[in-house]
């Protein structure tokens, strides 16, 4: 047993879920084996406890560290922060220089909030767009979050997120009088939203990731900001994941539609906790008629990570190289797929891409992708989002694993090798699912 | 203006109510005055935007802050951090020996989870003990934060939280069906906490402060203990602000009562984000079957921090610190009082120290009191948060001052001189307002 997996059973004693977040649960990857814990990182690199090193083609922090890991100027800014002092009564100058870069970029929006989760900026979000309307209920589309507003879509139909954040889910412990506030709605399909609209006169807002597994069709984002705009909604875009993929800013720019109220995170401050709303002003003043507050939304290294990291991502225009090495990845699969003739499903935006097999074994052989690739010392599975130190020399090795390990797919599929004779530990999981 | 105004007026443009800490306000200190913004901390010292320095005897990071600003032991730590890496796709070690630590410290908690910041810790205790018990309601005592479940209080009746959080707080955005499922109660009054749980069968969880401005009567709490185990109640001690202030962890162990969920926060990484609930074994376990998942709960700098913290704290006896310097402080405040012949007040924690003037005047005389400490360098109220960074020198000097404020504020009462004459601004906010 690695160190990384023998700490992380003595976690799962007394850490309720093992991890902080879902995503880093090792059963999501490969349960027994997964390295689990890092000491050190460089670009796109990590070492596990037992010193050794990986090239990270997973997803870089969930998505944090679009300009790789320990980015050294940035890491310079944080330093001279802690040298400094990170708290204090007074509050940090640096909050008003980064509400004033991000209306920069995004001149629909006046004013901005901070918080220090991607949960916490949609919860604020919601707060604003509900004492600004004096509605309650909110039609939702993607993923937005573990506070209880959100995980009361699953009290009225169990099954209502299961598309959205993920199968499996209970909502226990979510107060049951919220039951009908949330109301999901799937991607492009205009008629799902306009009937939400018509039978929802008290409906404060609208929530969505701009872009899921598909492109908006023609004209449906366009038609969502006209129905939310004729109908006193907020239109609220989740720019957690995609905020700073694709262009400098959200990628609803790419899109040419303005929201009302815009969250970012994640890729914000590059491995530092910093999450924004910013919003037009009209809507942002309700936040003066309620109560939203948090003493660590003052601390201070959150808004110097994120504007350094703002500074770094225009020098570099990190959203180009992310795109460019996003459809790499992307050629990568389709080679595999035209080689082996295996039918590969390809999704998401090129910066956060992501893969699976059409075929009843997928979990079998994703535990087995996963597997080959850490034994040739790659963190992989079938999920790849971008950063700018991802390079060519990693890209083609990352290539040249993946042929042999679709190569022996391609065997398993003919039934000419059978994948339990590899696989050298359990399937990982797939959903939400209770650890022992 | 001081550079610090110029910059708040500023940020009042684009940032809604100008911070994103009410207890942050300037308005609730000096307005139009207050420095504001920091550059730069050392011990008990802040320096301002035109590089003033000040003696911090006010609340020191609103408690975060209990070691002194910049301890260069939890510095260090947090560079080195800073040096390897702070998020990654795998996990980081920290959070487990963090998670052991509070456990020791706390020996009937078995699990721990962690959150960055108060309000967050507070909304998972609520979904956990909602979770293990399939009941909603909640009772409270005390200020737990600005999320939903929380503000829902004043749905019902809008002075709810008048004596909990503060006055004029209205729960716009916070969704109507919410109505009824928390019950706010008086602190030391056993017929009120009694009545709520006879009348709801349905009560998941008592979330109270363990100590108010008040000190608990004798078996008050043990009393509510009692209550919560004999009716399947999740008894839940906030103690993010009280926490490690006059114990080395959760004030209730000075009392010798022993909850089932308890959050910690502020001085838990002496400035830096990091917040925990600890709890038993067959509650926390709730939390799997529930979604409690976060990107930043996973990186490095909280854990480690706290973990320095606790072991400065430990090797420091730092409650033992507090509680002398809070003392001395609640002893000058007494001076006063005799000297003066004014009646004052006095309550808190010796370490949570507050006081103020039985005046209709009151407001006048605070902020007059903020007005003169500002103009003798020292930034200082009603409220001193002692860290172990006070000293003699700055208690004395700070004496001296106070006394010469409180011979002005002897003449006032005695109307040998009017205030009015003496005040440089507007007079400081009380409670929640809406600002221009």
């Amino acid at each position: 047993m690695n160190k990384g997996q023998k700490l992380y059973s003595k976690a799962k004693k007394i850490i309720p879920g093992g991890t902080m977040l879902f995503s880093k649960r090792p059963e999501l990857f490969l349960p027994d084996q997964w390295p689990s814990y890092y000491t050190k990182l460089k670009d796109c690199y990590v070492w596990d406890m037992d010193n050794k090193k990986y090239s990270d083609l997973s997803h870089m922090g969930v998505g944090t560290n679009s300009l790789g890991y320990k980015n050294s100027y940035i890491d310079s800014r944080v330093m001279d922060t802690v040298k400094k002092g990170n708290m204090s009564t007074l509050n940090c100058p640096e909050e008003v220089y980064l509400a004033e870069k991000l209306i920069e970029l995004h001149p629909w929006a006046d004013m901005a909030r901070f918080a220090r989760s991607g949960g916490e900026a949609n919860a604020i979000a919601i707060r604003i767009a509900r004492a600004a309307t004096g509605k309650d209920k909110v039609a939702i589309c993607g993923y937005h979050g573990w506070h209880d507003w959100y995980l009361s879509a699953n009290i009225n139909e169990s099954k209502n997120l299961n598309d959205h954040l993920l199968p499996g889910l209970s909502p226990e412990g979510v107060p049951k009088a919220l039951k009908g506030t949330i109301l999901p709605f799937q991607y492009n399909d205009l008629d799902a939203i306009k009937k939400i609209v018509t039978d929802n006169p008290d409906l404060a807002a609208v929530k969505m990731e701009v872009v899921r597994s598909e492109e908006p069709k023609e004209g449906y984002l366009k038609e969502i900001r006209k129905i939310c705009s004729k109908n006193n909604i907020v239109l609220i875009f989740d720019e957690c994941t995609s905020g700073f993929r694709e262009t400098f800013g959200g990628v609803h720019k790419k899109y040419g539609i303005e929201p009302d109220l815009c969250m970012f995170g994640k890729a914000l401050g590059n491995g530092y906790a910093i999450t924004s709303v910013i919003g037009r002003k009209e809507i942002m003043e309700a936040a003066q008629n309620t109560f939203i507050s948090s003493t660590f939304w003052t601390e201070r290294i959150g808004p110097t990570a994120a504007l350094a990291t703002l500074e770094e991502m225009e020098k570099q225009k990190s959203w180009e190289i992310l795109k460019f090495f996003g459809k790499k990845i992307k050629n990568i699969w389709r080679k595999m797929e035209n080689e082996f003739n295996i039918n590969l499903n390809i999704s998401g935006l090129d910066p956060l891409a992501t893969f699976y097999i059409n075929s009843p074994k997928w979990l079998e052989y994703k535990t087995f992708i996963t597997q080959e690739m850490l034994s040739n010392n790659f963190l992989a599975s079938n999920v790849v989002y971008m950063s700018t130190k991802h390079n060519d020399k990693v890209l083609n090795k990352y290539e040249n694993i993946l042929f042999d390990i679709f190569n022996d797919i391609s065997l398993f599929e003919k039934e000419r090798k059978d994948i339990k004779d590899c696989l050298k530990g359990p399937i990982c999981h797939s959903g939400f699912k209770r650890l022992n």
